[in-house]
Formats: C-alpha cells, sequence, structure tokens
C-alpha cells in the first residue's frame, strides 16, 4: 500500500548555489521541511500553521533525515520534489523526498519525524505522542 | 586506526532557531560543511580556499549527507563540533560530524564526498578523481 | 517615468521564521535578491542563468541594500513581492522591493547594484562597466 | 558621548559565498543579528537567551536593517564585526554594524530595533515598550 504524495514544483536561485555553481546541500534539507508541511496541509486539509493547533501537538520534530545527491541542480534548473509518508509507526513516521529535474531522479532523501506533544512536566520540552488513526487514515485514501 | 579530527566550537544563535525555539536542522547541515572544511584545512596545512587550487582538484561535492538528531540544540547553547573521516576510498571519503553539547552526543551526522576533478569534457561539470596518497597518509598521522 | 516591474507570489515557510514566529529578517533580503533576477529574466527576455554570459558581464553585484519592516509575516502567509527599477545611471542602478500582505505594504526595500564587467587585471574581480543603452529601454517599454 | 561595543571575529565559510565567490548580502544581516544579541549580552551581562524573560520583553524585532557593501569577503577571509549602538529613543534603538577585513571597513549596517512587550489584547503580538533607563545606562558606561 503506498501513501498519498505531494508536489512542488520549484526553480533553484542564485542564493541557493556555492562558488561550485551548484545547489549547496543544506538547501536541499530546507526543501524537504517545506516538502512535509506542504504535504501535511495538503493530504489533513488544514493549513500548515494551524496544524500543531488543530491536532493538539506541539510540533513534528524531525529525529533523522538523509539524502543521496545524484545529478547537480544549477541556478535557474526547474525542478520538482515529490514528498510521500513511507511508513506510520505509533508516534514516528517518515517522509520520502524526490527531487527530479528533466524528469531525472536528482536527490533522493528521507526524513524520520515524531509527533510530539508538549511534556506535561515542562512546557519548553517536547514528548512522543500517537499519532492519531484518522490522520494515518488521510494519507491512506486515494489521492 | 582511526584518521585525525577536529574540533569547532559554537554558540547557537537567535536566526539558527525556528518557531519551535530549537536549531532548524538544514543549520546543522551547514555546520558539517563548515566542519569538512576545517578539517581538511587543519590535516593538510593548507587553506581551505586553496585547497581545490593546491590538489588540482574541482571540489569534494558531496554524495550522501545525513544525521540523527537526539538532543535539541537552543538559543544561546555551547556546543562543539568534531570531524573526522571514517574511510577514504579510490575517490570518495566520509565524514562523521558529531556534535556534543554538555559532554553529551546530540548530532551525529555523516557526509560522502567524492574528489572530484574537471571534467576534460565540459569545464562546468566535475568527475571522480584518485585522492592523492599523502592526502589519506596526512589523515592517518597521529594528531 | 516609471519602469517595469516584476511580481513573485510566495507563502512564509517554517524555516523562513525565528523563535519570535516571525520572518527572520536576512530572510527579506534572500527574497529581494530573488527579486531583481526574476526582474531582469521577465524584462529582458534572458533566462536568468544567462544574463552575465549574454551581457559580457561577470555580475550585478550589490553595493547597498536597506529595509524598513512594517508588518511581520508569520509562517503559512500568502505574500506578494513587486520589484522594479527605480533609477539606471551610468553603471549602476536601484531596485524597489515592495513585500505586500493582504494588500498591505509589509516591507519596503531597496537594491543598489553594479553592472560589473570582469576586471582587466585580475579575473577574480569585478570593476563597473556602463549598462547598455538597450537594457534600460527594454525596462522603460509599457508593460 | 559614544557607547560600548562588542566585537566578533569570524571567518568566512563556503556556504556563506555564491556563484560569484563573496559572500552572498544576506549572510551579512544575518551577522548583523548575531552582532546585536551579543552587544547586549555583553554589556548588560545577562545570556542573550535570557533577555526577553530578564527585561520582561517579549523581543527586541527589527524596523530598518541597510547596508553598504564596500569591499567584497571571500572564502576564508578572516574578518571582524563591530557593533555599538548609535542612539538609544524612548522605545527604540540603532545598531551600527562595521565590518572589517584587513583593518579595511568591508560593510557599513545598521539596524533600528524596538524594545518590544507582549501586547497586552493579544500575546500573539508585540508593542513598543520604555527602554528602561538602566539598561541605556549600562551602554553608556566605559568599556
Amino acid at each position: 500500500m503506498s501513501f498519498r504524495s505531494n508536489r512542488i514544483e520549484f526553480e533553484v536561485e542564485w542564493g541557493d548555489c556555492d562558488p561550485a555553481k551548484i545547489v549547496w546541500n543544506p538547501r536541499f534539507f530546507e526543501l524537504f521541511d517545506r516538502g512535509t508541511w506542504s504535504l501535511f496541509q495538503t493530504v489533513l486539509g488544514v493549513p500548515r500553521q494551524n496544524l500543531a493547533r488543530h491536532f493538539g501537538i506541539a510540533s513534528i520534530p524531525l529525529v533523522e533525515a538523509g539524502a543521496q545527491f545524484m545529478v547537480p541542480l544549477k541556478f535557474g534548473d526547474a525542478a520538482e520534489l515529490v514528498s510521500r509518508p513511507t511508513y506510520f509507526r505509533r508516534s514516528s513516521f517518515a517522509v520520502s523526498h524526490q527531487i527530479f529535474k528533466g524528469g531525472k531522479l536528482a536527490v533522493d532523501g528521507l526524513e524520520t519525524r515524531v509527533w510530539a506533544g508538549v511534556h506535561p512536566d515542562d512546557p519548553e520540552r517536547m514528548r512522543a505522542a500517537t499519532i492519531p488513526s484518522e490522520v494515518i487514515e488521510q494519507f491512506r485514501a486515494p489521492a
């Protein structure tokens, strides 16, 4: 079974690039973060700035992120980010982020995040919470 | 056998943090990049801006990066980045980047990079080159 | 007389915001830079990554930038950047960057840049060059 | 009369630079922000992450920022940021940020900020507050 995905078209800007004239890798992790928020907004139908409040959580912090960089992206390149969950566990989930340039996979990334509430002992800390089943259900629905 | 390492002390700035009041993950990948350049400068004794020219290469582009985030870092936190190669292959190498806060491992990252020359057919492209044995030797020397 | 303008619609992402939950000011200067490149691409009809080569220059480096921040932007806000030259001199020009949120002026910025060629004595340096009159003419044409 | 200043030494990293191989301008505004927080920490003797709580304010948001870029900074350059207030008004103040490279003024910036409390009608908004006279006094004391 697969999950619903989200697609973001973007272009590479001057400031995304480093002196080697290709996108500097942290920029891809910025994109992945944007991709996850956008995916949740699209699939759950809740503006991303309201997701935490809507579901009574603090945030969806990252516990792991990684990427393979296969094809460099350059200033002015048009590309596409496709974000899709790969699994949901009790309180964590993973999101695949694939960037395509001219239909070819250029960057293959993965984020693992936690569904986190405010810690009962300290409002400054977060603690893993159970992902509501209706959240997972909405990701399962055919697009 | 282990390789020589490099240590960078840093503090978390306001702009490194997101609305959850912790460091936003792409900032760690920015630090890893800084760590690799600094490691090569320290161990090889060549200013990092001259490394490419000194060794006749184009750059040391990333092919893979990843990290686990165990302990959040917050505005004003003092921390330490320890960067150390984990292996050298013919034309690629990996660098471990560990961030410690109060002596505790907070972020555990890894970069894989290529020793890349200018492509003979296209000055705008790069191509894997053989890492000089004296480069690897210097990393092997006891600190 | 006024010059042609360019319009970019954007939304504020999580990573654009700081712990005060508003856009961190350097992000606006990133947007201004994107706005200038996009303005030149749109008005001159040359992909922005080819502008330097097309006109035989090195780049269009900044000599001054500034902004007033009137209304804070927050995560998820939809906004619009309008970029328009305010003047062209022999080798410099200024671009106004105004960001509107809900039709209201939120950020009012200005960049001053130089039309710069490669320095004849040093390929690593830049030197002011004369802006071609046909460039200025295209900005003057009615939109 | 002049105010106490703060000095930060830094080096230009790979990722601070753009395809023109010089520091990309938004990076300077990132530095200015760091300079202001550091200045307040140094002069007031309160860790910068505690300044808001210590003085019962929400933050010190920017209302204006600007800079002139005179000398480009490149990868590996060592430089120094000197930050110093230029005036204090009832609820606003300005901070000059000068970056020196080899003793020469390379970037000349200015920020204007507001001493802002939480808005009484809406905890999500800020409102100008009176800068405590003891804050201003500490900036006046001879270094």
